[in-house]
């Protein structure tokens, strides 16, 4: 299934794409103030979705209110992100291939729509671009064992942006979270893509364009920890809970590794897409 | 006043000291399913509870349910915290003071009550103690320009408790993410003190004991970067939202920078306190 959310910003309505990509209202049938949250997942309200979706019990939306598509997640209790993932992109910042995953954190109230705008930071001058493969988690982890644990823990797949400003992470004090947690800094969606439905994490292809250029062109195949490693290790520091979103990293061709350094300017205009999760579209704007 | 939550995990209902020092329910007034969170500080809700604490309108709790005492907050919408904050911590950890402040993240579920239990993660030897000033968001706060404006951001002060595993933090891939989002790792109040009575937040004592000894023995007036100016820059770098919790650094006194480095081990008893802001003791267990 592809779980979406339509709707003003703080006003958005959690829906369903249909066999014919209409969007369903899923407020119906899962109650008022209901959304994907932690309780949604927690409480295996994805088979009930799945069992109504089936039934062809879910009413249409009218076009008037999905207008705008938000992020497909309410705010994740916490994002977590992984760097040079890649082997590629670690090579390209001068950063040696890491022995074990780096972690950091994004804030989460960085999350907005697939379309919606980007800000460049005030005194910012080196606001970067990042696709990525985004993780929900679907059921508490802690302490995982097993990578099949790890992965019975995975909700859905989603298309993250985690947009970067490298002055702010890299040259002012060396902890990356202040480069990662500026207001509008992580789009996400268009769709939850439950698991079910993405048999192989490790074989989906990532792009980016920059004013239609294609500036990223990866395959999650070259992670250097994979998905059900991911999961499976950051639950040895942290318990990990339903509706929590993990960013997996990025592969090459982010401004940053780039001769010149074409970092992202106000009317920029960056679309990225990774294999079945959908396509973003941001319009740079400056806070 | 001083906020506090009282009740099982999970299960703890939002109250209020009275003169007299005993919690008062604020279920009725607030309503059911109100606790001390976003919407609770974005709507002003602390004057309410104010004006019906001065009008003897708020009914006790009986002692059964206040046997335990929760954290003073619901889940933040996130943590930050400002790493090396007070010179002689910085000095002890071999680190030179920051140029500017230091920003990290912690995971939000791991916030525990004041007295609960601690639990070092599986795989530490390093588990480690931080006395910090907790300061509350009750405003929005984005690219404030005066310390004032930073001032009036804040709903007020908790006690907090940022244990530390240093293996994690500093010998795991560099962010310290990792060594300080450990489950348990973040014990919370007793109380949220609002800020009317906490005139100067640079002349608070913080102290910390371990199984008796004096550990750590600071005063708010070392920070290197004070209440006011940390609320102004951090929302320079991502938007501080109502509920949310800043850990403003701990003085010197960890078991990083001593002789012999005595990290905790389970079976240790934990108590710290800062002025104003009650006390806090924690049983260490193994998880």
């Amino acid at each position: 299934m592809k779980l979406l959310r339509v709707g003003p910003p703080g006003g958005e309505r959690p829906a369903v794409l249909d066999d014919a990509g209409r969007p369903r209202d899923l407020r119906g049938l899962l109650g008022p103030g209901a959304d994907f949250d932690r309780d949604f997942f927690a409480s295996g309200q994805i088979e009930r979705v799945a069992s109504a979706l089936r039934d062809g019990d879910l009413p249409l939306i009218g076009e008037d209110a999905t207008a705008r598509t938000g992020a497909p997640l309410a705010r994740p209790g916490k994002i977590v992100c992984i760097g040079l993932n890649y082997r590629d992109h670690a090579a390209e910042t001068g950063a040696p291939i890491p022995a074990e995953p780096v972690v950091f954190m994004k804030a989460a109230n960085t999350v907005v729509g697939p379309y919606d705008e980007v800000l460049i930071p005030r005194g910012s001058v080196k606001t970067d671009w990042e696709v990525e493969l985004g993780v929900v988690i679907g059921r508490t982890a802690r302490y995982l064992d097993s990578h099949e644990e790890a992965l019975a823990c995975v909700a859905g797949y989603v298309l993250s942006h985690d947009v970067s400003e490298r002055e702010f992470q890299l040259e002012r004090g060396g902890q990356w979270d202040k480069g990662k947690s500026c207001e509008t800094f992580n789009p996400l969606g268009p769709w939850l893509v439950t698991a079910d439905e993405v048999p192989d994490p490790q074989n989906l292809g990532l792009r980016l364009w920059v004013n239609g250029e294609l500036r990223q062109d990866g395959g999650t195949k070259d992670m250097v920890f994979e998905v059900a490693e991911v999961v499976r290790y950051l639950s040895q520091f942290m318990v990990l809970e339903p509706g929590d979103l993990i960013n997996t990293g990025t592969p090459a061709g982010v401004a940053l590794g780039m001769p010149g350094q074409p970092f992202l300017r106000a009317g920029d205009v960056v679309e990225l897409e990774i294999d079945g999760l959908g396509r973003q579209r941001q319009t740079v704007g400056q806070a």
